[in-house]
């Protein structure tokens, strides 16, 4: 659950998470399954949102105790924020075991957790196709080892440009680029905002556009919704990886502007897919030259 | 005149200044007339370099007295600079009269300077066609009552997005957009750098890409190249401006790029047409999705 403070509102308790933003992003694609801890605290609400978007609850536990809560605030320019306060509850002694339905999903999202954590869910998946994780700047601080041999088995690293920088070295973003490869992605994904994101994969660089938003109502969760909606829609595409995977970003990009225009999921349990296919076809219009 | 450095390297006294960045930006798309100022220390290797691309000098003066000269430091990351000294010389009491000529000049560019200078020069000009400036933080801060009245004649204004926060108060970049063309421009620039640009126009927004460069060396001129190679293209290609200026932008992205991988103009007066058009053509790739 998040608390997020902006210089125009402030709202207590929504749902929040990498999980839940991902999930729900993915879900106007294909079917999703969510793996994730609550405490009993958790509104029973929030359990219906992920059932409306026909999210699989079979991997989350509900465990006595609290629900993770995290509490942020935003400087006016929505780009800076500073947490306010971080209280693990029932998440501190989380270490999934996945439903045995879950070990046969080809795509795999391992949102932003400890790397160590990452790794335990990965290696209860037997023969994914495609394996990608987000990851954040904490984890480059205190758990870099565990990252670096979670690094050599993924298909996809996503991760923004501070983290990338931090990761290399490098001030470069192309030059960090080149670097994370060799650390054993094949794919990666770098971040930048309401300035895009760059692929760096076997059919070369991709420069994905962000949706232009006159009004960003709160980021929180933004790239997470873009990663969910890139696999969601990478998972529903026939066909290679590398064909789709430009698009699947486009995608990912346009689920993530929705995220921005409201508090939470609060305007992206809103929309539907017809109107994510409009932004996609808006976003052509404006990049064609 | 400009003494640059950066964290691998310094470079005294080599020629600079938004006209010359400008000026040889554009002429690898046709003809370009320069107006300026430098003093009886110009070398006369850099009046051999205008001549060599080709560059009317009639409009550029020569005075007694010392050539304007600034010096300034990068820091690392190539986006932050910091300006350690600025010696107007004969540039303090310039105030240009276009050789007759020049009046007749369909595209004006309006590179960095005083508003009332550019106002002063777009004045003698009789019937132009399609009229851009560029400007700079310190004309927002000295001057803004003559840029306020400069800006209602013209096309276009071309400018960095802290600039647009500056002039606007908006810190989110379409909304700043929107004010900007109430204050009279048809057309609004905003160079962001490495993330490339965003046109507001007639058409509706472009987002321009940026060329991915691995290294920067210099980025001093980048934005005047840019705007050069924008205008160039313009003035050279037939019909509407509006048909032609998502692809004029382009082409100024590319040759602002090959600006950025030498010091001054080293490596922008090195290139040839077929080398931008390669450039293009990759940019195009890197987009497509």
């Amino acid at each position: 659950m998040d608390s997020i403070k902006t210089p125009k509102a402030e709202n207590p308790r929504l749902l929040g998470g990498s999980a839940s933003h991902a999930a729900v992003a993915a879900s106007f694609f294909g079917p999703v399954k969510l793996v994730g801890v609550v405490g009993s605290d958790f509104p029973k609400r929030y359990i219906q949102l992920y059932e409306r978007h026909g999210i699989d609850l079979q991997g989350l536990q509900v465990l006595p105790g609290k629900t993770f809560h995290w509490s942020g605030e935003y400087e006016a320019n929505m780009n800076n924020r500073r947490t306010l306060l971080t209280e693990l509850g029932v998440f501190e002694t989380f270490s999934p075991t996945l439903p045995e339905a879950y070990r046969e999903a080809p795509f795999v999202l391992l949102a932003n957790i400890a790397p160590a954590l990452q790794h335990h869910v990965l290696d209860q998946v037997r023969r994914p196709r495609f394996v990608a994780a987000d990851t954040m700047d904490l984890w480059l601080n205190v758990a870099l080892p565990d990252l670096l041999k979670l690094l050599k088995h993924l298909d996809a690293l996503v991760l923004n440009d501070s983290e990338a920088h931090q990761l290399t070295g490098e001030d470069n973003v192309f030059a960090a680029l080149k670097k994370i490869h060799r650390l054993g992605p094949e794919y990666v994904v770098i971040k930048q905002g309401s300035h895009g994101s760059i692929l760096s994969g076997p059919g070369g660089l991709f420069l994905c556009p962000a949706y232009p938003l006159r009004k960003v109502v709160d980021p929180t969760g933004a790239g997470d919704a873009f990663v969910g909606g890139m696999m969601g829609y990478l998972a529903a595409a026939k066909g290679p990886v590398d064909r789709h995977i430009r698009r699947a970003m486009v995608y990912g990009s346009v689920v993530a502007s929705f995220c921005c225009e409201g508090f939470g999921l609060q305007r992206i349990t809103r929309i539907t897919r017809p109107r994510i296919d409009e932004r996609v076809k808006e976003l052509e219009r404006l990049t064609r030259f």
